[in-house]
């Protein structure tokens, strides 16, 4: 499924201002990407791209990259913003786990939205919030690090939970239930979220930091 | 309902070998009260003692004290101890607020089970996982620091979990739904508990350590 229709997926992305080609070229300075020192906070794994989209209307203070390695999913983020000036956002198509060759000490924020649980011990390794992720994520974040996760999945949330607190990290900000607390205000939902909070399952959040 | 039949209990309470009533002798040296040198595990809270009675029985490698401040219930575990010789168990009636002046790092796991979750702000510094109480176990561990804790109160254990990580512990094992994971295999009910789980609703546990 993911991968119908991604010859004509790749040229609509290639052919978008949002997308930034060769993001390498920018590592160690994206200001220049957007004319100016806001603070950076990135998505990796963007999905559709709601939860980035949304952020950057409503936090034009903020610059916003999305990160999404299939171009069948990427298409569609792009599709929403057609008619939409955002110039806080950008995305970029890319696997994850060659992050740190595009960022270097300019991230403020890491947003995992619903990442793959990977449920299966083996695969460990490629869940974003691993030891071998977490370690990756160093050398991207400029000041204190900071990362937001959401996900309907508990295993995978018990697992983080304890991967990034072995890692240093503590906890900031916590709910076992998003949609049942204060916390929601802020809460802008990811198009798989909102599907799976119809069904009245709870979504979990957390907000982790770490000291430089 | 807490305070009935207090004249009575206090007596039976009184004369029980199970009760340590000056436990303040003790200090640094509870090794003399078992006659051995092994791991001192406490319970804060034993409400009316399943849990530690139960642990001292299928662990008597194990010396375990249970803590309650309330006669009324403390006098149930007694009652459930009459006819039982546990040479590994130690009852104490105290405020846990005075904890610090019982144990001189000798502890090596504090258990919280169902504590009080103390649901208003101004009441946070009663709660058995705020900073002022963390502080209060600092002197209690004799090596590494590690404590356990379940209950049903989904705000009690977000706020836990915060406040362990702020305050240096990291997370070791968790389940955000005890009965329905593997961790459960270990697992000895307290009555609130058992009483809870009947209902259907989710146990949560976690357990906590730090380096010394």
């Amino acid at each position: 499924m993911r991968l119908k229709n991604v010859k004509g997926a790749k040229e609509k992305i290639e052919s978008s201002s949002y997308l930034l080609l060769n993001p390498e070229e920018y590592k160690g300075h994206f200001h220049d990407v957007f004319e100016n020192e806001h603070p950076l906070h990135i998505e990796i794994g963007m999905g559709k791209g709601n939860f980035i989209i949304e952020n950057a209307k409503r936090y034009p203070e903020i610059n916003f990259i999305g990160i999404e390695k299939f171009d069948s999913v990427i298409v569609r983020a792009i599709d929403k913003l057609q008619d939409i000036d955002l110039p806080n956002l950008r995305l970029i198509r890319m696997d994850a786990s060659h992050i740190e060759n595009v960022f270097d000490h300019e991230v403020d924020t890491i947003y995992l939205n619903f990442s793959d649980p990977w449920p299966k011990n083996r695969h460990e390794e490629r869940r974003l919030t691993s030891t071998p992720f977490l370690t990756r994520y160093d050398s991207l974040f400029r000041g204190d690090y900071r990362i937001k996760m959401k996900t309907d999945n508990r295993k995978l949330f018990e697992y983080s939970l304890i991967s990034f607190t072995n890692y240093g990290y503590e906890l900031s900000k916590l709910s076992l239930n998003l949609y049942e607390d204060e916390l929601i205000k802020d809460n802008i939902a990811t198009e798989y979220e909102s599907k799976f909070v119809s069904l009245g399952k709870p979504i979990y959040f957390v907000e982790v930091t770490k000291k430089k």
